[in-house]
């Protein structure tokens, strides 16, 4: 076990009927949350066919059950999405740390090639206990907000790009190169992973 | 301002006569900890000259004025250096989280190539608020730390390692896939920033 | 002729009808196994026309024939999967050090973030003639194997996985750095080849 | 010709004896202006020698002669350099903007995580007929200069770093990916180049 | 607001909907143009839905809203293709810097496998104020074109080629080592931002 | 404890202070071998200080202590260098395996562009239970070695080479690709790791 | 014009309507010979629309009008495929060969790992004025090829392969650090290129 | 035996006393010229004690016995360096082309940024037999050259460069991609593949 977190079933490299074998054993033990990452349509169905009440979302491929979120506990969880294009991803990270128990909030559009727009959220983020920044292309949000804020920053590389993102490993290094300190980085695409880590730092004491 | 945290010179692009410049700089500012990251040999004498009392530690190529550790606050940091060869940058998270007023403890040579190691430290483990571990070549131990411990994991690639390591880079992308949740990395041989993140999320609520 | 083992088919850059012929030239030399490796559906059905009594592991995506599997003799194949999603890539070795005339076992998820899984299969680790460790994601399992048992460890690279991962690179480079000695590795989702090396190296004396 | 500006000697693959042969055969035509670029000590020792007047600065490794800057005409050329270590190669820029012609500023220290200090230029920012912008690690700078002003931003990646900056290829990435329109980019530390392209830039009508 | 020039929605990475929404939005805003870049045929449909009239270039990927070309100012871009298969990011720089209101030329088929084609057209390459070259494979054209005319370059690497083109990195990577000075680089296939750049360059004083 | 086998140090990332006082550690455990590998010369003299009759082999930069070769078991270990060039790597797989407890043989310059002298060995090749192959530039040598032999093939890519080498790269990727099945690899340069895997591997029964 | 040779239509990167309107303009000339290169279905049928009796090869993805292959002069061209997957890059080499007049040989199945085969060709081998080596994987055979005749060798890479083949990268630096001289490289798959190269080099003193 | 050719010894992996030696054992053969190549100072010196009379280079790092180059026969080969820091690897593949027995001709200084030098030398450009094209930074001489001529041009990437030069990597991918067909391309700075293959293919019929 992980030691009181909920488990995470990871999807991708399932068959539906591997998943639904997954599901129908989990049905047993509804004390504990079970989230299932990375679902497709098929994999969703499979999951829906053992828990029918499980909660869906589509955009970010993120099943849960039970479905009820738990009363949240410890600091603000933020949640920053450069474009519309990295929602998919933040909101798996915003999911993810709500079903851990931490309160968390999600805040789009806000890149760097219009400042004032992160500058005009200066209140709420100097408000979280951690910052998860979900960006692709250049990669280049979290460095600024890591400048604006005492809390730590959870970089979140996303695959939106093309040509010379690579995929995502071009937003990867910039935040790796981070010049303000307090960044930290996650696998591209990782929602799941930077959620959860957002709400093992905002934990409560 | 970095918002209360102590301010960091980054020595290795600079010369010892603009290290030393700053160092001059610095000293009418006794009030907040300045750091002096990546010092050579020459940039230490440049600090030196300019902070006679400043601590520095040849070994993290770091140096510290004023040269006392602040008394602790928060929660305990913890630094694992997987081999005798990632002391050095293990040493620079160390001192970096102390100076930025964590208590803070070092632990080397619990590489995976001998779990029992590792297993013989669990009580330490599971006491720290936050868990910085540095290794090269194949960097394997955040992921198996991470499945010991409920707390956030700082993976520290280090550049340890020769042939396909690629300087830390094999290290690196373990660690950014690490199976495990609750991992976040920073950039090779970065035990500045890795110390930074720590402190900050060890910080007391 | 390799000497003695199976001849193997490499279907995938084959057209099912190239295979087709093959499978029919092969129908008359029953004395020597034959594996299609790397076939799909199409590939397999072109085999099974030829060789309608032919064995099919569409999982392992391979076919044998004759398809009796020979009597074992030598030291035991130990194939171990770090998750459920390498079941393919390592049922492919499984099955291959069979085909070639092995004792093989195969244990699946038994990955680093669970250690008290891989811990409670030491007996079956330690009789072992050669370990095969099949993983994607950070492809941690076979350093931490390697540190457990006096055998050699094939490790087994597979493309599980997303973002940095780079389809197996990741694993890949995890297993060539590998801090415990007796570690060699072979191709990313190369099951047959890491099948036929450990049948090689568990050859009775 | 390169039809009107000045001739450029690549000295980095040339021997020192080779340069002084070719600042030998310069010396003959004062009427257009050379540059000695990537100038080590030697070679500009070796330059010295034949053209005694040549302008020398060593931290951009630079020689001119003749030694005097043209008159200036067209736009401002706004160099800025992300941090001190950036100098060497931002100077490189200005200078060279300088020998082609035209006014050029330069400004230092102006990195991302300190927002207010890039903030503070905006007059100067926008009175430029182009940016050249030096950044190394994230070399997320540009994009945040490309969002505040209506001028061409010539970004100039440095190789300031260490580890994942892979000797500047993660800040070239990030420019390459700006999310700003905008942004062109050159070579890893290729000041000449980006002060040249300025200069033709900001040409008279 | 990027401070006069157009808005710019990047459709690759939203779904239909999602651009549907922005087009509804955006037909209240007469006054200032809208592109939508990188527009699939369901993109382009939902946009069409919303703004009847948008002009649509399926070829280029590329609508904008209100159609109509603004009248030139400025000096001329020049776009040029080395081959047939740039056209489309060749077209999408050549009607991105005409709907920032430049006076714009397209060249097709100049590659430098047959020199007498470029060099056939050295009146027109002189009489423009900046040009855009577009290249895949070999990437060599820009150089060529630089060492020929007085103007800035823009290099716009495509994805054209196959195996070692690397999806057009080869060709980036020539551009970016242009031994010509003069030559700055875009994103692989940034048809968009090669042409707003120029368009910035051609500025009238 | 490794379960029998030696010790090693590994000295590259040590100082030789570091390397001498593990040394005097060791001096007092005569009844297991302890193997110094990567020593240049300093680390070489920091051992002899503390164990003066160590075996030390300069060009395989290996040192042994207790100095004597155990009696031998098992079956044969046969190490083939490529090229003379090969031979420092080639040597520490050899020295390895002999102290691990197995007979071996080494044959160097045996490279694929002069067949005959490979084909010449056949025998000695059909001999042996293991043969490591290094090789560096092309590694097509395992690929052919392979094809003539039952035993069990360890590749040792070595950092031979120039330019497209990348260190060692080109060879570790023919032989990770090797079409000849019964080859597994260690890392470049690794003559260690493949000396002690083929001493596992040629076990007595 | 490239001066007597035919000219090639690359239609990978056309639509099937403009490889049509080629076809049609090409129809006039029926004295000079054009190879379509990289045709897929669709491009055949819009070349076999204009031109209803040109020479069509599905697998080398070729074809060619007029379709008779002219006389042939020169040396003899040699085209080997290390394996069946090989073929249709092969077969592109050789009829480019041919349509450039010379006289041209294809051998399949000669890989390295049963080296009697190729070993059994030495004549012929040793017959031609150039040798193209197709392969894929280790593209191991250039390198033995090599070692065996005096004439040079054109080394084809193909993307046969997975894994750590990226997609013939493997054996394109394979290739490139053959240890024999006397071998070149073209690009992955461009059996056009080698065999066009061929072509000239067996050209008629 | 590489039948008839001169023999090459690669120094560069050799301590001088292993190249003495072979240049001993060389001495009793006066009858077949033998090459060492990448031959440093002190290697110079080993070969010169064993054969005072060598012909040594130290330019092109290369040494020739006997020393006198044989009367030439076959084709011409041209060799071009696209810069004065290209020559040193032009100079080797010069002086290997004059060494197996070719006339040879070295034009250097003739680089793509200034057309109307290799222009002015079309007359030499096609009364060659093969033409050596080297270029480091862009590459793009090769794609020019071979437009203009019916011979084959053998590619020669140098390391001249810096940044994503990457050491050759660029130029070589530039060759690999080249747009005109009969361009094959050897290593990085491989001088001594390019004269030899180029001797290779002007033999006399
Ligand atoms: N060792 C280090 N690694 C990464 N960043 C650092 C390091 N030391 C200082 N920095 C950061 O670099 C900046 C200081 O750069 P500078 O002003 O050039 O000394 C600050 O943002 C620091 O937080
Ligand atoms: N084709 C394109 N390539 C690169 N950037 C683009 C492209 N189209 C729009 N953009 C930029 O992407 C941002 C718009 O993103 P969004 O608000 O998500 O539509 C703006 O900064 C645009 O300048
Ligand atoms: N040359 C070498 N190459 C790879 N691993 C080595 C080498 N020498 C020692 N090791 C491993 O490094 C570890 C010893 O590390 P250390 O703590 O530095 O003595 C053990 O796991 C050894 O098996
Ligand atoms: N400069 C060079 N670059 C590449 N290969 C070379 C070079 N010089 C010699 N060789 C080849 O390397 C082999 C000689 O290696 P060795 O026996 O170690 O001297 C022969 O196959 C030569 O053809
Ligand atoms: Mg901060
Ligand atoms: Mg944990
Ligand atoms: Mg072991
Ligand atoms: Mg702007
Ligand atoms: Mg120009
Ligand atoms: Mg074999
Ligand atoms: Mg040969
Ligand atoms: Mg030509």
């Amino acid at each position: 076990d992980r030691r009181g977190y909920p488990e995470a079933v990871y999807c991708a490299g399932k068959t539906p009927e591997q998943v639904r074998l997954i599901a129908e054993a989990v049905s047993g033990r509804p004390d504990v949350v079970t989230l299932f990452t990375r679902a497709g349509e098929e994999h969703a169905a499979a999951v829906l066919a053992s828990l029918p009440d499980a909660a869906w979302d589509p955009e970010a491929r993120l099943l849960a059950w039970p479905p009820t979120v738990p009363p949240s506990t410890g600091g603000l969880v933020l949640v920053l999405a450069a474009g519309t294009s990295d929602l998919p991803v933040a909101r798996e990270a915003w999911l993810t740390a709500r079903y851990l128990g931490r309160e968390a909030e999600l805040v789009v559009d806000v890149g760097v090639a219009g400042l004032h727009r992160v500058l005009g959220k200066l209140d709420l983020l100097r408000s979280a206990r951690v910052v998860v920044v979900a960006a692709g292309m250049d990669g280049a949000l979290p460095s600024v907000v890591a400048g604006l804020v005492r809390a730590p920053v959870v970089a979140l590389p996303t695959s939106v790009g093309y040509g010379a993102s690579f995929g995502g490993v071009a937003a990867l290094l910039t935040m790796l190169n981070s010049c303000a300190p307090g960044v930290s980085v996650v696998n591209i695409d990782n929602g799941y992973g930077a959620g959860h880590l957002a709400a093992q730092i905002a934990e409560p004491a």
